[in-house]
């Protein structure tokens, strides 16, 4: 498809105006600011920014782009990291960040329900008093609508399941203006196809939610938490694919390289021993704690695990796990005025030892440092390349590597990416992924989106 | 759509006969012993029978039925109870049943692959060698590929979920005959739309699956299960409401009330206090099983929980889930000759204590016993009707208070059907419950199966 035509765009613009007043810019800095996420790939500004603050208003800018074949993209946090937000064909961004009402908690049922702007961290602080929190967590500080948007998960994903999992129903305003609720609150249904798994993960491309029921936990009554190093990376991987097929329900379990330990020591100022390293976390009753402890400590003797750094108070633990999540801001660091290329790639278990150490082999010709680091556990990892943007060639290298990457994780039956998305960046490989499923999937796309105004151009090859 | 023309429809089952010669079946018996399942709705023989023995040959039969516009309804083991096999529009019906092969188990990734042919039982004595299990275990013997159509769950999902959560990949041939895989076998992905959520629960609406690769867990080191019978059903509910939101990782915790007990007795020749009654189970270590058990017992006491019976062996344990799972048979058998309607509704845990009495009190008028069994740590419960087949007055009356039962849980944010679908026995529910959403499911199935040829007439109403 072209370009929407501009004078249409244009009135549409200029009647949003109407509707949101101030709310609507088209000031470069604003539409800038929209048109890239946290991602290499460059900024493609939309032609407005419209600030929406109720579903009833998404859905009336929605209507009015459809009238007029303007694209439509949705904007939370902006943290997403494989070029989901670039305005390809320009249109209207939908900044959702200040519809940020925890809408309700219900405690007896372990859910609530959040507008899409909420961020990780807000909901989490404003849970703590009720004794449950919310689980995902990737590395930014995401808006719960990106999350659902890219099926994001994060470090708890190995015990409480992925985004996925854990949204139980959503509000979503289709490409026609319509609002459909996805589902009922109830755990679960098998009235009818699963519309809720079919809008997580759909990257914006089928519609925009605007409130989402999410499911709960009750925060653990012990939590304990270690960083064990380990003498090979080897070693480290092997502890962890020993430690899930023994059924031992650790809640986190990350790896990270040599690489990446000295760049969190250096960012986070910390003194970790800089060698392959396990950072691990254990939920449940202080029984059931010590015990899952007991049983890593002895699969962490066998495989090269050298002292454990304990922590267990709260205090701790956070700055342990926010050294983790700053591992991006962290490899940014190491190499001063780089770029990130940040990519992921999910294998099943029994491959991981061997896809990590093929990854590694081929990186060592590298002409940039690529810090390792994985939610492990599931079998996921992420490459973090280094690059000097006024170096092209760079950038031609990292597509190599991370061509041979995720064709080395299909080839094992894995996965272009476990949580970060297609986007922009993991766009060329999925019809080596998914073959023939692709048409269904286009299918799907075309029934709910047939004028190709949902964040056109992003998700599906040829879409655009 | 009309009924497919008989003479395209009579030269398909020709050709298919010289395809797959006997198993082709055009006899009366057959034809109607496909016709039907458990329920209550009556029988709707197809115009054939294929039994199909690869996922090639399925897919040519689809292919020719699309030619001809002949309807195609798979069949597993038969055991599905809200209609989902009548031939409404008559048609070819897959029997599935000799794809029962157990393709791979991977132990290292806590995975296999089956044919849908496979029973659940079957299953679990093939692995029972490796130390691994599947969970999921509605009521029969189903097979996984009927399983997986209606998103089964059973009395372990509080704990490992449902079909839902289990499923990780399915091989699924398409009303065009073509055959695509719905996932890669790695744990998480972000690459795309999720399609095999989307066919899990579809009810043979929108392809066939043919491979479906499952979750498995390790079998726990401890297991113990007890009977628990209380003093009033309320106090059940509330001890089952309370270890649900404590976080006590129950793998079981069933709801019998009086009357499913005292028929479960007689049919499989137990003595349990005829009593509302919870069934539980805890999986874990030994300390594990120790402490959950502790912690439910603090529980059950508060809310006028009983003695305890306990079965911690292997035998005692199948006895007692045995006679949990042949609730229905047990309710058959309290009234020699009748008809078994089984309904189900889930509701949000905090609504289940008031949507159960409200059902028992709407039940005080029935004129006919109304045993009720739940699932009711996910807020799932079931009624039976018990009906004389020479009385429609009693179908009537039955129509009247499932109808109710499914508004009462409707208006509490709950669904019309927890696990056994919508058939043709919840279809009229469908609108009540997904509103506008209903059109994204039509959307969905015009758009994969656009000559609706794929079970039409069940799942979504005015699609026969």
């Amino acid at each position: 498809m072209s370009l929407a035509s501009n004078s249409a765009t244009e009135a549409t613009i200029e009647g949003l105006r109407g509707l949101l007043g101030e709310r609507l810019s088209t000031s470069m800095a604003v539409r800038e600011q929209h048109g890239r996420d946290e991602s290499w790939h460059p900024t493609e500004a939309p032609n407005a920014v419209a600030f929406a603050s109720t579903t009833e208003e998404v859905a009336e800018i929605v209507r009015r782009c459809r009238a007029s074949g303007t694209p439509v993209i949705p904007f939370g946090a902006g943290t997403s990291i494989e070029g989901q937000l670039q305005a390809v064909r320009g249109g209207v961004c939908i900044d959702l960040s200040g519809m940020d009402q925890i809408l309700e908690v219900n405690a007896e049922d372990l859910d609530c329900t959040v507008q899409p702007g909420v961020r990780r961290k807000q909901l989490n602080d404003y849970l703590r008093d009720t004794g449950l929190f919310f689980p995902i967590d990737p590395g930014a500080d995401a808006s719960i609508g990106g999350m659902t948007a890219t099926r994001a998960s994060g470090t708890n994903a190995v015990r409480y399941g992925t985004m996925r999992e854990n949204v139980l129903s959503l509000t979503v305003v289709l490409p026609d203006g319509s609002v459909i609720r996805t589902a009922r609150r109830a755990r679960k249904s098998s009235a009818g196809y699963d519309l809720t798994r079919l809008f997580v993960g759909s990257e914006g491309t089928l519609g925009i939610a605007t409130e989402i029921t999410l499911r709960l936990y009750g925060i653990p009554e012990s939590i304990s938490a270690a960083v064990v190093p380990f003498t090979s990376i080897e070693g480290a991987v092997d502890a962890v694919i020993t430690t899930i097929q023994s059924g031992i329900p650790v809640a986190r379990i990350e790896l990270l390289d040599d690489v990446q330990l000295d760049a969190i020591n250096k960012y986070s100022g910390l003194d970790y021993p800089v060698q392959p390293t396990l950072f691990l976390e254990f939920h449940g009753t202080e029984a059931g704690v010590a015990e899952q402890v007991r049983l890593f400590g002895e699969i962490a003797g066998e495989f090269g695990g050298g002292d454990f750094q304990w922590a267990s108070q709260a205090e701790e633990r956070t700055k342990l796990w926010q050294a983790r999540h700053d591992a991006a801001y962290a490899c940014k660091a190491l190499r001063p005025g780089s770029e990130i290329w940040a990519t992921d790639v999910c294998v099943p278990l029994s491959r991981l030892a061997e896809c990590i150490a093929e990854t590694r082999e081929d990186l060592k010709s590298a002409s940039m440092p690529v810090p390792l680091v994985g939610h492990v556990g599931d079998g996921n990892f992420h490459l973090c390349f280094l690059l000097d943007p006024n170096a092209p060639e760079e950038y031609r290298e990292a597509e190599e590597l991370n061509r041979r990457l995720v064709q080395r994780a299909l080839a094992m039956d894995g996965t272009c990416t476990g949580e970060h998305g297609v986007g922009l960046g993991k766009l060329k490989y999925m019809a080596d992924e998914h073959g023939e499923a692709l048409a269904v999937m286009r299918a799907i796309k075309t029934a709910i989106d047939p004028d190709n105004i949902m964040n056109p151009g992003k998700m599906l090859p040829g879409t655009n």
